[in-house]
């Protein structure tokens, strides 16, 4: 746990599990809660998601706090980080994002694990999940490209409960959550035969959000002292 | 895409995009989802407003983040702006715009364009979005001149999750959004015979609102180093 | 319109007259959109309020902003303004609430005054509202002597949003706004006859919000480099 | 009232009994105002909850701002306090809850002081407590290492207004705050015989948040200048 890496997969996995804790969690108490209005549901869960993600990134971002494998993609594409550290960080993402929904159904007293049965698919829908994910990078580069670094942390989470409501698909925009929400059969999840078209869009999203990015101007090489 | 005046109008037509698909959509989404309670829908869709300008004036604003021909007719009356650059990122934006609201249409489900039939006209709504715009540009321009100009972000989105409810036009207050917005007949579309009454109280406020900041003394020169 | 004293006097009628109009205005707009539901009226004023206020401050703050003549009593009190000052900026904001209240109104298609008939009065609601000023006043100083001067404004608007709801009396804690509160027969208003209990209690829970900061050592002696 | 241990003390008195106040005052008007659905309920709760501890914490970080005695404890276990600072600050904690409660059951008309009979217990409560509080200690002690220590505010803040909503406990996450909550038989109660299983909870979470906090190596050593 002395190395700089192990540091930073800790913190991914930590991040990850807390971000889909809280996607998943809340899902489920707003369900049980406020029966009679979908909206208000996801409310409640874009909501609690927003800010648990300010938090999150404001915790973790002097390790590493991306919680997210396109993230991750895209800095080792501008060649900000590594192969080694990307596969790395890709990883803890992934166990962290399973964990937190498995600890989410506990806390609710669900099983474990149990596949979700919610088909999400559909034109619209992939369109969502690649304009989500496209708005995506464009805010976490171009908001860790100002004056304070740390405003990235109330750029994604203003962006993500935003997000929740302009796509058509709740705006999922993460490989690791999105694997990890087929893991619970509740408001947040997805089934798993529904994952590989998110994933594609998501991976299209953002290959175009990196491009608009580069067009922008805002990163061209990579620059270790800030974010 | 390389010179300084073509990233700026990028940057405006990118950010306009994503404010007026997240106005429409999370519209959408609100009306399908909360169906019993208008006022529900108008909380969820002024609070996806509110987070995503936080989100895209924090992501664009070290390009150009103005999103809004009213601020920019300001900034060219006081002199920020020359005539050229004004009018190319109000036409940016005006295309972000429209942009915006198709792929809001399309990611539902909806066609790419349909006339709203909803008409927004009465003495009520036209002080309101003379007030609302007021408003709006004495925020901008003030909170520009604090410490932290990144704090406009935050201004703004507030003013605006405010303003929707504060006004009875539920505060449009932009131009380019309002010609976008006749492009949808949902929840947040406007009758294209109420556009014009809605643009010139917009132009009204935006005048009456540098004004005010003329008399506050916060900006009475260009000044090339803040914002 | 060049003196010091008129900026500072301009600044406060309009902070505080946009205040006003977001609490009456956004109050009209509640109760019409949410017939069914007091406590989500009082959702959409609150979170309305908290926005406008953090916009407000951000804006107005490098010239003035108290928009509250309790918070400027205390300024006086502890020699940070002259008498003349004060005496100026307490008119202002008066002037400026009674604005924000007519034009919240006249916006709605109201008629521009009218007396409210809502009776707010009880020792509960009294102690609300002392407890209620005395948040707010230590609040206001305990944050300008943070760091950075301008978290003042999300710290207003962090527990103006939250006293709406943890006080019985809906947290008015400012004698201006209470006054033109008065004016409207809306969601937001105060029967006349109501008024002076909430102003005394709210000089009282001023009083003691003044000594807890100094109790706390926050400000001992006029300090003009803040704020 | 002139040392430095009696400001600290009085400080973390004056916020837990606001931050209890909140929770509990809030819970009362949410109960009452939105009798229909548990879910809206909850989330005036918990928005209130957040925004106050956004305020309180930017008012009182200056002096002294836990207000709960796992955040001190583990502030002792590094060597940041002693330990005649700590037993004070969770002495003032304590009290300042109790005056909480107290006053917000007195300002909406109940008893003073009235027995919860709300049983919260099981195995999903419980880990769902101990999950709350290991990632408070994480967010607090992590975000305090950030550029700007104030920014611990906002984590705090989204932090637990999320947590209410992604455990199965509502993340009472703090022993002084439960203890004051067995106080008031309403929304935010908890039947006193369910208070030894929170905050044994707590305490097993508070102790692992501070071995991932040492993990990922924030903070090994006192570091007087932070915070």
């Amino acid at each position: 746990m002395r190395s700089e890496l192990a540091r930073k997969a800790f913190a991914e996995l930590l991040g990850t599990a807390f971000l889909v804790a809280t996607v998943v969690g809340s899902g489920i108490a707003a369900q049980r809660l406020s029966p009679r209005d979908t909206g208000l549901q996801l409310l409640e869960n874009s909501l609690a998601t927003g800010a648990v993600l300010v938090a999150l990134i404001l915790t973790l971002r002097p390790v590493s706090a991306s919680f997210n494998p396109v993230v991750t993609l895209v800095e080792r594409a501008i060649g900000r980080v590594d192969s080694t550290t990307a596969v790395s960080l890709i990883g803890a993402q992934v166990v962290g994002a399973v964990l937190g929904s498995v600890v989410a159904n506990l806390m609710f007293g669900l099983h474990a694990v149990t596949l979700s049965t919610h088909h999400r698919t559909g034109d619209g829908l992939w369109l969502g999940e690649a304009v989500a994910t496209l708005g995506l990078v464009l805010v976490v580069f171009g908001a860790l490209a100002a004056d304070h670094a740390e405003t990235v942390a109330y750029a994604v989470g203003g962006y993500i409960a935003a997000a929740y409501w302009f796509t058509s698909s709740t705006s999922f925009a993460n490989p690791a959550v999105t694997i990890a929400r087929a893991l619970t059969d509740t408001f947040a999840g997805i089934a798993p035969a529904s994952v590989p078209g998110f994933v594609l869009m998501q991976l299209v999203g953002g290959a175009l959000g990196a491009g608009a990015v580069l067009l922008l101007g805002a990163r061209t090489a990579p620059d270790g002292d800030r974010a």
